[in-house]
């Protein structure tokens, strides 16, 4: 999008794109236009969509639907970021994610998608002391998507939660703008003891799948890590960290400046170079 | 089964064993009863009971069983292949699995099982082009049972996904016969260009828990991939790959040529060549 | 508690703290007291709301809540240790895991707990060759926990599964008491051999994220198994093991002799001494 | 419909404008979207749409949806009248019910039209000795739409169960071609013997609401019962009876020989003649 | 029974019978299988069958049927009447009703059989003081089975709802023993004055279909109430009531002596002498 | 309420009297006090309160929960006359019925009251010409209710449906303000002729259970009908008809001119006088 279009015209192009794929695939699948009508067709606007879908995952026979869209329908409302974000993520798969064919599909598929926006509730909810209710949300959550995201960690906006099972992040975690991390990964703690304890994810980064990040160490922007990592250790910023321990490649300059691994899912520059290793 | 044994009748005697020991549980434990009755021995064919409890475990308060129950049963009388492919992954488990007891333990309990049954009618969903029921049901697989298989994805037969959680199979890959493969694999891509990159698995292969393998590479027929290895490279047919990175392990002879690791399962005759580790 | 203090007494502590805790959080936060009131303050006792809980939780279209709520309501009386454990690994949490706020965010929220505690209930149905049914609730927890324990394994007390996305543990495992086990820590068997195959947990011991453990090994007492290894081989007692191959830690002391990983959740002592790791 | 129009051919005809009508109601109305493609437009015939319906409809936490939808779907399909029947029925709720705007209102919102559809089937289940599940699709009916039809009792084509809350028809009841009956209407019997014991009622017969008739009774062709009645007597072809007890009402002569109450619902024609009285 | 059997043999007995009907039918039709398991064989005792159908038959997405099951069984626990009155009632359906097969038919099938049952629950809470709970038990009665009695009001055993859909009884009626009633009986209130204000209805009475009894009048024993009778005063022991406004039939004797027309059932004996009426 | 009172603020006084009932029966009832979270206590509004209720009462598998409330909540804001008349109708009940103890006795558990609720949205969405959802919620009602008013159908304020169990209402039918209607009533039409056909029922009218009304007849204001009646003329204001056919009662003086019988109740006024009748 240009500097002249605001994110508010974006969010509602990105809405009218996502009724039109709907309207589209309701045509080529009567099989699948209810479920097209109910999640998304019949809505006004993507925040009731979201909310409807999410309240529909995420319910259970002692937290009803009802009760969760609500929560969610007023919490996008009281703080627009919050759906601002959601469309930003809502690219970075369109644009990131060579399997994602449209935004529809990753609004309704994606649990990792999913995950992140009743994240961002979640936080809301923890920032006003609602620790409880937040709590039962993360717990909701973990139960449906196998993403266990707690309340207390703050997301920025253009997230990728690639596939998205068995993500893990911590209290104390923090993850920037534009950041894509697959599956299995974990931002977590190293002990029982409270406090800021766990990673600090720069903007634009890359974390492969299973890797594990433990601990208050810094990411820095742009940096990446391979699939199957751990790491304990700060990653200066367009570093390249793989292994288990992990360490810095070595023999290689950083990453180039205009790149950016969090959005181009270079997974392959190194290979050449490095025989036979993987981010 | 015997070469004068056609698939149909061995699947037709696969089903009536699964009847005879689902009769045999509801005698011996009546709580399971009506669990039984529903699931197994109220239908009167294989494919019938396999739609019915796929359709009630994938279903949601969107996307309703019976429509779901519809469209698995009319996928499995279209392409019989569909049902024959499930036999043998029953097959696969009860041979390959020492804590599979029965045929119907796999077909009520095993997430993996049922992941694999749920994604060959989406793969025949996607191969007609019907692309975003085929994607609906990617997601509910994923949700369901946190295996991620993408519709594109090959799979032959006789699989066996054990204990599952956490597979996650991308597009391009494809997956020959009688492969056995443990949780939180992943066969992923490198990037975020599209068209041919995910791995290929040849038939008989073994890859152990955690697994990483990334991009267009080859396993070899026979092949094994050590637990936890992060795999880049080709692997040569029966040789062994383990690590991270994942290198071939050396001053080994290829295993045997009448043995392969998909159907003997065997994770520990390297130990005592190669000291500490595994496949 | 002291040593004057009996377990049943702890045990009803416990229990009208989680109702103190409950009742609290139902006036700072009515939109969740209904869900509160179901869960606990509607129930006389600890076992009638976790019963009523996991029904809930684990029931689906062909297993009913009324039937999972008796089965667990039924076993939790035949055996009182059943919840005293339950009660032991209330504490767990609460110790030693600086997220864990209240003794309810435990019993309501974390899918380690609840998928303990089911398991509990499947062991001890399995030990009365209940199979079937054993089998069928295995499959339930790892449908909606995605926690997979085949219910012939042994647990002992005051465990934390913490996070629990992932974990698999086999038939033969054996976990002693006090034990701390992260998110995608495998225990895995080492081939289709039947018999004793999986691994012995030791008492105390901490195993970190990611961490897959294959065969009939030895993690002896106060061992710690650092994130992401894969161990193939017996660790001695208060040893620490890391990578992939697993190597024990060299020039370290074993851990003081005072010291429990399990309990303290030390994930950090080691790494100013061994650069780059952690467990 | 002329006599060189079959019935087969006016059933698809009754289905494609069925459809035009759910069509052009989802362009209109899209809250209404999601529920008219699931119940009718994602069908590809109405005995599937019919189907369906009935299955989410009648089904209960103990009768799931997919067993009636199936045990439907194959009675529709094992006997081709009851689906002319149930199109026969449609046109009379068309015809004779002002409030009546379109087929698919008929099909998706009368109780009446779809308990005598449900009992269509549970009566052809009785012929066939299957009673035990005739008798608890009886019990549904009764249950969800207070539409009490004894599995046993035979019913003609063209019928109207207009409004239909509370109408009761014993086993032994016969009701012919055309006919009319509005809500709390009983067709009961008289005592406890068994035998033929309930009414017989003739083609074209029209049945004011709350109307009592009880025991083995001839109710004539084209007659007409006043709402309110209590009839215990035989009442000739084209006759009116009224009242409590019921009489035939005198002074009148018969109804016209070309009029068939049951399908001019004329409720008020004897009202000039015959002061303060309805049928 | 003869009084050398004791009520508690009998209940014993009649179980007994009804698990054997349910063994019978699972075997002749395994559609229904499912069902019969879950309702009635895989439960240990009458009270635990029952308790599981009504929770499962009354629950609602915010009344769980969990909550429901607990508190119709321990109250069934809690005073062993109610039991040996259900068993009465499954008597009386068996032997009045000739529709009526089968002990198992009425307990799983008749509305009035199971709103009744729920009743007495209701009842026993309200003399409890319970009355939010059982007010809201009678309201879910009141939309479930279209059964609206208040808690307050007194039955006695041997009590046959025929039918039952739209009865209404009020919260200072007392209905004695071997009482039967038909559908759409009122028996209620003359105004809106509290107290004493509903009918009072003896040992053994009829009353037929729609009849409508209002105010604090006594119905004695024995006597009969005709269909569509509207009821204002006092009916005297064995004699018969019929018509709007209802009178005593003239110029017939009273019922003989040693019949109970509750228990006979006779609907038809006074309509050869007196015409054309019924009761 | 006095005159200085407006409807706005004793609607706020209603809603503060119900969440004051809800708290208390909460103390006094714990297995209660999730289901009046959920329903009461948990809500801002008394609209909120009531569209969350009516969602959860009137969903279906196909029309979901969520669907309703939003539909409920956003039509009550629309038109704030929907709520004061639904104030309007608890004190109706309140005042009216002496079985009615509180409220929220009334909010929670009477299908009357609750049927009103939902029917003037299904009106509103009549007048606007959104007649099949209108169409589909006046079905939801019948189906859950059993009480079938067509959504053309114009309701005053203040209005009681006792028992309400089969209450049917035409489409072109006025109902007063202040009218009281016992359950099994019909205000219906008299033919297949289209057109104004329904009764119209003046301010202050009383209904008795049962009574059948046919026809474009007028029923005076203040006028009474006794239980039973059916009517097909028109009925002077403070006169009373009873019998089938009706007929006015004779030789009685109107009612007094300040009483209201759709307020007092006043079934037994003309028992003395009357003889044997009621209404």
């Amino acid at each position: 999008m240009t500097s002249s279009y605001t994110e508010e015209e974006d969010s509602k192009w990105v809405w009218n794109e996502i009724k039109a794929e709907a309207r589209k695939d309701t045509e080529s699948e009567p099989a699948l236009a209810s479920y097209l009508y109910s999640t998304i067709l019949s809505h006004s606007s993507l925040d009731r969509s979201l909310s409807f879908h999410l309240g529909n995952k995420l319910c259970s026979s002692t937290l009803l639907s009802t009760l969760l869209y609500d929560l969610f329908l007023n919490t996008f409302n009281e703080d627009g970021h919050l759906l601002l974000s959601a469309v930003a993520d809502l690219r970075a798969a369109r644009e990131r994610d060579p399997a994602c064919l449209s935004f529809s599909q990753c609004l309704l598929n994606y649990k990792g998608f999913l995950a992140i926006q009743a994240h961002r509730v979640a936080h809301k909810l923890w920032t006003q002391s609602r620790r409880p209710l937040a709590l039962a949300l993360q717990s909701r959550i973990s139960d449906v998507f196998a993403v266990d995201i707690h309340p207390g960690a703050k997301l920025g906006k253009g997230i990728l939660f690639d596939h998205a099972t068995g993500v893990v992040v911590g209290e104390t975690a923090v993850i920037g703008n534009n950041v894509s991390i697959l599956h299995h990964v974990t931002l977590g703690g190293t002990g029982k003891a409270g406090g800021d304890r766990h990673p600090k994810i720069g903007d634009g980064v890359l974390i492969g799948a299973g890797a594990t990040i433990l601990g208050n160490v810094k990411i820095g922007a742009g940096a990446k890590i391979g699939a199957g990592s751990v790491v304990l250790i700060d990653v200066p910023p367009r570093a390249t960290a793989v292994g288990n321990p992990a360490r810095l490649v070595e023999g290689k300059e950083e990453s180039k400046l205009d790149e950016c691994p969090g959005l181009s899912m270079d997974h392959t520059s190194n290979i050449s170079d490095w025989s036979d290793y993987t981010i």
